[in-house]
């Protein structure tokens, strides 16, 4: 097969197919490294934190007592129903097994909610800034991926709802919505949900709603459209458990919402996957229904991380944050920081940022098509895969060379 | 959610998707057990046997030491050169990591092969009887689904060659081997495979090659079409650690094929699943690379299995069973028993064979939708999950119900 000289035939719809191009700054930072230099990985959405030690354990329980076989393709009932409890509870929903579908990670839920839902020049609203995968998995099933952007704030960015609502057209049928949202921090106000769900009923829209920082949050409450009255069914909810109990690598989450639905995203699962591993679910069991030290521990290290990042970046002349209250993100202004240093383009500077400092860090360009009139310059932060010293001694070296004369 | 009263739109592809029909003969299986019964569970593909303990521990080391986080899209870099060596040497190819895809099991190889290689329009050839969900697959994404089908003759199952090359149009673009098939047990002659070269070549066709039961064998060796001279460029292996380290529940497999595929397969993984779950990749590796004693008793274990059931269904008046040297079922014909007893549509045959023996198999329905002028009948046995006394158990209950007079 290395001799290969034919070049297949690929389907057409792949040259709609997008990625992450974010896996790019991680390959440029590890060419970076292997020169010898220091980096400081501001750029992983990864995790550098253990699995707390009772779910692994009951993983591996699990398998030694057999669960090595095939389970139910919408997962074990076990767990199906714990997440209905867990997620009936923090959503204020009357939820069962029948509404929940165990999926191999948070992700597979987006093009399942796609393949469910969307036909062929279907205009389906994301967020851009946003998690690419929205906008790749809508274009290569044949749907028109229209976008909403957001306003700068001065504690928070919101969703620009004028722009969005003058975007629908008789053709969209769907919406996307990550509140506590990758790669910005943001998070919607409860009027700005309201008007959302107004929107959602105006339109006759069914929601994608991307939750998978539900639970990494630091103060407050975080609450959801689907709470809301009439949207339960009209919303299908992405859950993880990758965030709140560092388990990214295990690939599990689950599909929540309305039975018909969820009827069908099962069926996609006997088509595509057959099931998610069966014994790992065991541990996810532990981590909804036992002891919770570990993740109260994984959160108050991400605090402790978050404080220092957008503390330090603030402290930077021509950087502005806003101090997230959920998600391991930070989406600072950097626009004047910039052109101080002469710059104007965002990814000039990034890959700048990299060779003079070693803090490595996505742009705005990696959340989806930048938009046009955006005037302003934003790079991310993730602190979820950097320790605290390491934030510090980054964001020193940051400050430096951001405050100091010339290119 | 549960008070839910709206109808959703469902796209309308979904229409179009299949499902493993097999699913609701172990519902029908439950349902008679939980009733008092003795069910002997023949129908199910899974199997009862646990993984090597080697395996498990070098998982559970993984995680333990870290593994929780990401791995890359296309999965760890030691398990693709150990699946290139592994396959590389078993196919007589030159293989290196960039032929190597891991998955979250086998299955998610036909979805992304149809995907990557498939328009709405063209026309795929697929095996019926044969595994559902190419069908399914195919039809789902816009293809047009063209069945070849097998004759029966006295030791073997074989591919109507004649009949598959008249179905074949401008249209057709790919072609769906599963050789060492599920669920006849069948396998291609030399003669059969390089004829089926020669189409490949003639019209141009790329293979999904699902080797799923490759490494189940118990006598002779497997071979491939991948192996023949220019077919390696033309085909897209599917491997699954599931059946020879008895790994089912586990979901790790691979895509295994030219470079220039490979890299669409891994752009589908960043859009599906990110990745396969990260540690338990270590445990494949060892597999691959440790002590193989396990897997050699899984194949001994599946050996005595074999011969008790091909023996007994051979010793019950009216049945046939040719003795597969590969896979882990028995796709007797029992059309003369059938008729004996008066029976003249299969699925009440396979009632009638649960409710008054326990033995609980598929029949040739459950595996594709059958085809026109199809005159024999015939019903499918998984020996994999049941123990060798239970089969001897079973099958002589069966042969007693067959062999008495009445329906």
């Amino acid at each position: 097969m290395t001799a290969s000289t034919r070049t297949p035939k690929l389907a057409e719809r792949i040259a709609r197919l997008g990625t992450e191009t974010a896996f790019a700054v991680g390959a440029e930072a590890a060419a970076f490294a292997a020169q010898g230099n220091k980096v400081y990985a501001f750029h992983l959405g990864d995790m550098n934190l253990p699995t707390p030690e009772n779910i692994s354990e009951a993983a591996f329980k699990a398998l030694r007592e057999g669960k090595n076989g095939y389970c139910p393709n919408a997962g074990i009932p076990q767990l199906r129903e714990a997440l209905a409890v867990d997620v009936g509870a923090s959503h204020d929903l009357a939820l069962s097994a029948d509404n929940v579908v165990v999926q191999p990670g948070g992700k597979p839920t987006i093009g399942k909610f796609i393949l469910a839902l969307m036909n062929p020049g279907d205009e389906v609203l994301y967020p851009n800034p946003g998690y690419p995968i929205y906008e790749s998995q809508i274009e290569f099933h044949g749907g028109v991926a229209v976008p909403y952007s957001y306003l700068e704030g001065a504690e928070d960015y919101e969703i620009d709802l004028e722009a969005l609502r003058s975007s629908i057209t008789p053709r969209t049928r769907l919406l996307i919505l990550n509140d506590l949202q990758n790669p910005l921090g943001a998070e919607l106000s409860a009027s700005q949900r309201e008007e959302i769900a107004e929107i959602v009923l105006e339109h006759d829209l069914t929601v994608l709603c991307d939750e998978a920082y539900f639970d990494i949050r630091y103060s407050g409450t975080s609450a959801s459209l689907a709470s809301l009255p009439g949207m339960a069914e009209r919303c299908v909810l992405l859950y993880t458990f990758s965030k709140k109990f560092a388990m990214t690598g295990w690939r599990l989450g689950a599909t929540i919402g309305p039975k018909a639905i969820m009827e069908v995203i099962a069926k996609l699962n006997v088509n595509d996957e057959s099931c998610a591993n069966h014994f790992i679910q065991y541990g996810a069991l532990e981590g909804l229904t036992g002891d919770q030290s570990g993740a109260r521990q994984i959160l108050a290290t991400l605090r402790e991380r978050r404080d220092t990042t957008v503390d330090m970046l603030n402290d930077i002349e021509g950087v502005h944050c806003f101090r997230p209250n959920a998600t391991f993100y930070a989406f600072p202004n950097v626009t004047e920081a910039m052109e101080r240093k002469g710059f104007h383009d965002v990814e000039v500077f990034r890959r700048a940022v990299l060779h003079e400092t070693g803090v490595s860090v996505c742009s705005r360009t990696h959340f989806g098509r930048p938009l046009p009139g955006e005037t302003q310059h934003y790079v991310r932060l993730a602190y979820s895969g950097i320790d605290n010293a390491q934030i510090e001694e980054g964001l020193v070296r940051l400050k430096a060379y951001l405050e100091s004369p010339g290119a």
